[in-house]
């Protein structure tokens, strides 16, 4: 199994690399928090840009390192645009990340997230209930046919979750990171356990999609394990940092990007975390 | 005629339902200000989750305590959309709170908000502006055929709009909520003035949104008078607390949500207000 | 040649008439920042509508005094919607300020910009690499057929971009901002070089949009050379006094806000600038 020291010093190396080159990622994302996730990218060294159209969409695949698809506020040209984006990045290799948000609501939602399941996104980020959620629209180990999500949150914990990551990782060949209290992330045979983070990350609105795009931005340097890691390892820092600062959401938010944006390599590859064989 | 203290008991005890039970209330809302509307409903304890499509709104209708729809900044799915879902509401008879935002520009926006008219909201929250123009519209008491809608903005004050507020009650044996210097809501029968606010409100775009959000958040718990004076006792304390801390709008709006998430239940039942009988 | 002072004084003024008036200046813009635009209309004293339907558009371009277009996220209605607004305020001379976001990136964005050369915005706000693209989509003297834009960031520097915004302004009549490090604006015969702002301004997303809305706003007070200007000068002015203050973007964007509000007429005056013939 890769060393705990192994994994520290990829992450290091990613978090190097995205501050030096300031790499493209592009997204489709949610209307609600769209513009969260292009301060947290930029914030951590990343570059975002954001579009709706097909053909705009397989444009950033082509041109940026990797690409973020959020199903959160979805549009009726999404029926076109998801798919045929999710292709291109899946035909041409290019690592991108899946935030299937509230998965279970509405027919297109349904139907756009099983088509997804041939294109393997590289990382699948969500809360529990979502990824118990797709592996059962996958019909994967650990999935359940009735989800447990409520609007856009969890009703399961994290650790509920760790069959379904499992078989969804394996699936496919790349990561998934459950985001809870404590996070899970998985490549199908190591599993990282993340520390840190606020009780104010649940009252703010866009805690999880900003980190989709943040894993994204680092999937442009480095595998989807170690990006989907040192994402999670940034947000838990940042989160825990900010969190002592302030007394209310809005100061949070103000500080956490504050935090993303100060955070050393250093400082991200130390954040706690523990790993083990699935 | 109810007294005083009864209102006060019915607000303190919807603020504390609310900050226990964490209800979700569901939005289709304009893209200006959704991510401050869904900020705003988490701050005062409750959950969001906003859509687009007609069978996502119908989705979230049923699964929310609560709905809110603002009529912001229109998409043609809407034409399918929000009847739909205003319908869902009115034959489950559950609380949705209105916010008509700009009546009066664009065929679209009129359509629909004479649609609405036999959805019957349970809130109607506007400037008073907005809600002479929707009584007008309406062919209701104290409305006017030419709109005094600048934009997104009010040219009348709060008092003038007393009688069409009313007849806008009377129609929907809801609420009707006008937002001004001082605020006014009623049931169509008492009428009560709540008081305090900063400046700085219209110098940031969304307070009067995120104000019909949070009415919904507390409508999932509440009368739709209560819910409404509620919710504007908490912006008008949460106003005038964040207000005598800042001296530009950017730090009032972070200030702002701090002061939601930290007003307890005997602040906001303790927020001026008076009343009087229709 | 018009001197410094006068220049001075015509800023001044129009910074005076904004905070008295409290212009209307609508705007088709892009989800990710349309937030921000709208708070940074506000807070230098204007009011801010956004919509996306076609006669909706035509509405604020009658009832607004300039309207802003932002191609950032476009949907599929724009089709119809931008060259019904860009004509009708062709039409009526009325200002209007184009940012050509991303120019080069999907079919429909080549179309509409390529429509807009005929309908002449007095205002053409962008990057570098956005404004040589322009001219050279336009067939006009500094464009190049390949596009350097590479996704909403620019690849050139400001001074690269001179022949291109020179041509563009005489081709419109208007005036051409160039943003970058120092920025350049020109109303084809005379260039101002304009300087301040802060690193920070590219760790936020939105600078660049949020400037172009607020142009829009001293466009319905004074001719678009100086409404450019004065715009820029503004920015560059808060910008600045923003990043003395914080250490991270998060807080930037806050401070920056406050700075656009507390900004005196005279402090943007005497901002520094200089002026050189073409």
């Amino acid at each position: 199994m890769i060393t705990k020291e192994d994994i520290q010093n990829q992450m290091i190396q990613a978090v190097e690399t995205v501050k030096r080159t300031n790499p493209m990622a592009g997204s489709i994302t949610n209307t609600v928090t769209i513009n969260f996730v292009a301060n947290a990218q930029l914030a951590v060294g990343g570059s975002a840009a954001m579009v709706y159209l097909p053909d705009e969409g397989e444009f950033l695949a082509k041109a940026g390192g990797a690409t973020y698809i959020n199903v959160g506020t979805l549009l009726t040209i999404y029926e076109q645009t998801l798919p045929h984006t999710a292709k291109t990045l899946h035909d041409m290799e290019k690592p991108w990340v899946l935030d299937p948000v509230a998965v279970g609501i509405g027919s297109l939602r349904t139907q756009l997230l099983q088509q997804f399941k041939e294109y393997k996104p590289s990382v699948i980020r969500g809360n529990a209930s979502e990824i118990i959620a797709l592996a059962g629209l996958w019909e994967l180990d650990g999935g359940t046919d009735v989800s447990n999500v409520r609007g856009v949150d969890s009703t399961d914990s994290v650790s509920t979750a760790k069959a379904a990551a499992v078989a969804l990782a394996k699936w496919t060949g790349g990561a998934v990171a459950v985001s809870g209290k404590t996070d899970l992330i998985t490549d199908g045979s190591v599993i990282a356990i993340s520390h840190g983070g606020s009780h104010f990350m649940e009252k703010i609105t866009g805690s999880g999609c900003s980190l989709g795009g943040v894993v994204a931005v680092y999937a442009t340097a480095t595998s989807p394990f170690i990006a989907a890691l040192t994402a999670t390892a940034v947000y838990n820092l940042a989160g825990a940092r900010a969190g002592n600062k302030v007394d209310g959401p809005g100061s949070f938010q103000v500080q956490f990007l504050d935090e993303l944006y100060k955070a050393t390599a250093a400082d991200i590859g130390n954040n706690p975390f523990e790993i083990e064989e699935v």
